[in-house]
């Protein structure tokens, strides 16, 4: 049984062996460096998942939907492949709100989680000999699913000077005719930044020029605290077909709860006629779904209780925002205490920002992934390789954190910085 | 842009155009022909999912896990990619409480779903080339998504005058150098049988012989209320490997809050050697969570509210027996007054049975498929076609349902056989 198993080589095929990692796994050895008998509580600056800080503890809207959905019953047994259609009806009520167009219910797909969606947009688009554009830095999960599905990967630059913008002439150079689509992440993970709705709209026509479809990662949507607006792609759906992913789990900050979309922003039509409306809903068919009793959230289960969408207070999420922009200021301010760090750019939305190590001025630390290993068994704080991200030599730091905790992990950076600084005695 | 899209063939790839379907879309098109203007309730005996009905409500255990879960607000974050540690520890104990070896919170990886179960050991164990063995009569998420991974699929018989045991010439007559593994249903998916600990000792022995894993699918585990009980495959996990996949969808009559596991019964360590413990782990990381507050269910979250599996009260479980016991008796009686319904075997478990057609009997129905398109029209009774689960010409029925709309429903199938028998004036 041993050999006629193991014959069959079960190692290949793992995306490790093209460098591809998950966050969660890199982070998870990062953390292996942590030292045991570090007295300290480690701090977590590597992730967008501030759920368990009291400050951004989930609205009681959200609590009691899903109180009621249980309660009711009504939700226990399975629901359609593309979600239950109540649940559908009110995501494309809350897009449509912001829209110029109208999305219909039909238009929208519900699956487990923002990266679920990932998965199923990519493979879909795959096609023999096809390839798509995603940005740099990005988000890992993307090109973990490409790989995946054998679809050609090719990067275009975020300019760290421009505020983290689309390089589109870059864009330019990197499509050809087997160029399906191009994904767009705004608010930025992970760079914080915010796309104003003139470069939203230079994006659009681009991507009509080119003939590529647009896949807008709006994950992060309306959390923006900076002078920009929140804009989504949508607006813009007249000019080039779009799809929208979205999810729960950031503004509502219950990224465990796996709710996420795709939604088609598409007023000409073009993703029905082209078939690939009907493949997403095919593909949901024969993949995993998300649990009834969340999708009830967005449900008006009860005649008195209409969905988190439409009653979570505006309290709550400005609160949420004001949380993030005080860390924010905090964070930059302190940051810049920190020689080796070079901040490029003040975040005004999302969870994290981008920062370059500038390696010269250390000593005995070769790179992003050896600063972090060191960075965590010293001073029992996590962060993430730039490399992860696309970007060698530079960190990603999640800001969504309780001020206090902040700075300590700051203050920790700053020792562990003079420590292996070329230059003693500051 | 619309050119450039559609020249990718957005069609193509299909499993429809493979005649793979899954139960839910033939269940939507065999609703399709219910009558608007018919006043009478559907009566849906196509599913197994009762959820809805009252006497198969969930526990009050579960429904409690869920609100504790969420007021705790310590599971809104994200979750490892194979489970909360507590959680697959607490599958762990619950499995091997039937077994003879102890099963390691390790070897354990929860799922949204059992049908994610499925997807994550068909897209894992497909190798260019290989086949594996599936049951006919089986359930046909399984050979959809071994087309997804290009795994060739080979069907071995379910002996109906022997209550659906296995075909064992017929597996040996299958296997061949290329074959990697068979998968088992028991209690039985679509059969309602129950397999005998010595039947199970004998396919883990072919098995063993011909070199071959062994999936047991116990998705209805512990759903037995014949004169046989509930043996787990993993009993014989020291004579072949076993991975058993399972699910609180059944037995907790919750299958909308998709959570399955995937178990290594494997005491001898095959899996692991072999490369498939870390190719499941891998491919977990990239692809779809349940939900953490279902997991939480089966985690010890607070210090004296233990998990659902330790807690749910022999009651419920016996109630739900005995109630599917009575529905099945009720069924099995009123079914023999149909005259072109053969019924080869009385269930003894699971909530569905397969039940032939004698066409002959009929006038101006064609197959199955026909049957059950006009079945719902005429008479608004919705049951699913066998040839979607392989048997052509066969039904397959759910009874997991009130007496009286069994009955009803029943009554309704005799008046439709009536209206198109060959006999006529009976």
């Amino acid at each position: 049984m041993e050999n006629k198993l193991g014959k069959w080589g079960f190692n290949n095929g793992d995306l490790k062996e093209k460098s591809l990692f998950s966050i969660r796994s890199v982070l998870e050895t990062i953390m292996e460096n942590l030292k045991e008998d570090d007295e300290r509580v480690p701090i977590h600056l590597g992730r967008g998942d501030p759920s368990s800080i009291p400050c951004f503890r989930t609205s009681p809207v959200a609590e009691d939907a899903i109180f009621g959905a249980v309660r009711s019953a009504k939700f226990n047994g399975y629901a359609p492949a593309v979600g239950i259609y109540s649940a559908r009806r009110s995501v494309a009520e809350y897009l449509s709100h912001d829209l110029p167009n109208h999305v219909s219910p039909d238009d929208v797909f519900l699956t487990p989680g923002a990266n679920h969606a990932i998965e199923v947009v990519m493979s879909v688009l795959a096609r023999p000999g096809a390839n798509i554009l995603f940005p740099k830095p990005g988000y890992p999960f993307y090109d973990a699913r490409a790989a995946c599905s054998n679809l050609e990967v090719r990067h275009f630059d975020l300019l760290p000077e421009k505020g983290w913008e689309v390089d589109l002439k870059s864009v330019e150079a990197l499509v050809d005719d087997r160029t399906i689509a191009i994904v767009i992440i705004n608010p930025g993970n992970p760079c914080g930044n915010v796309f104003t709705s003139e470069h939203l709209q230079e994006i659009a026509e681009t991507a009509k020029k080119l003939g590529i479809l647009v896949i807008a990662d709006e994950v992060y949507s309306h959390l923006c605290f900076g002078s920009k607006p929140f804009v989504p792609m949508g607006v813009f759906g007249s000019i080039t077909p779009i799809l929208t992913l979205g999810s729960i789990s950031k503004r509502w900050i219950v990224p465990g709860w796996r709710l996420g979309w795709i939604a088609m922003v598409d007023p000409s039509g073009v993703l029905k006629k082209s078939g690939i409306a009907e493949c997403l809903q095919n593909y949901l068919e024969y993949s995993a779904n998300p649990a009834t009793i969340v999708q009830a959230c967005l449900t008006m289960y009860r005649g008195a209780v209409p969905h988190i969408l439409e009653k979570t207070t505006k309290e709550f999420f400005s609160n949420i925002n004001n949380v993030l922009k005080e860390a924010v200021d905090a964070f930059y301010t302190k940051v810049q205490e920190i020689p080796c760090f070079i901040c490029p750019y003040k975040p005004e939305g999302a969870m994290s920002m981008m920062i370059k190590l500038n390696l010269s001025l250390l000593v005995g630390i070769n790179d992003d992934m050896d600063f972090c290993a060191k960075l965590a068994h010293e001073e029992s704080v996590i962060i993430l390789p730039g490399v992860i991200v696309g970007l060698k030599n530079w960190l990603r730091l999640t800001f969504a954190m309780e001020p206090a905790i902040l700075e300590e992990g700051l203050d920790r950076i700053k020792a562990f910085y003079l420590r292996h600084s070329k230059v003693k005695g500051l």
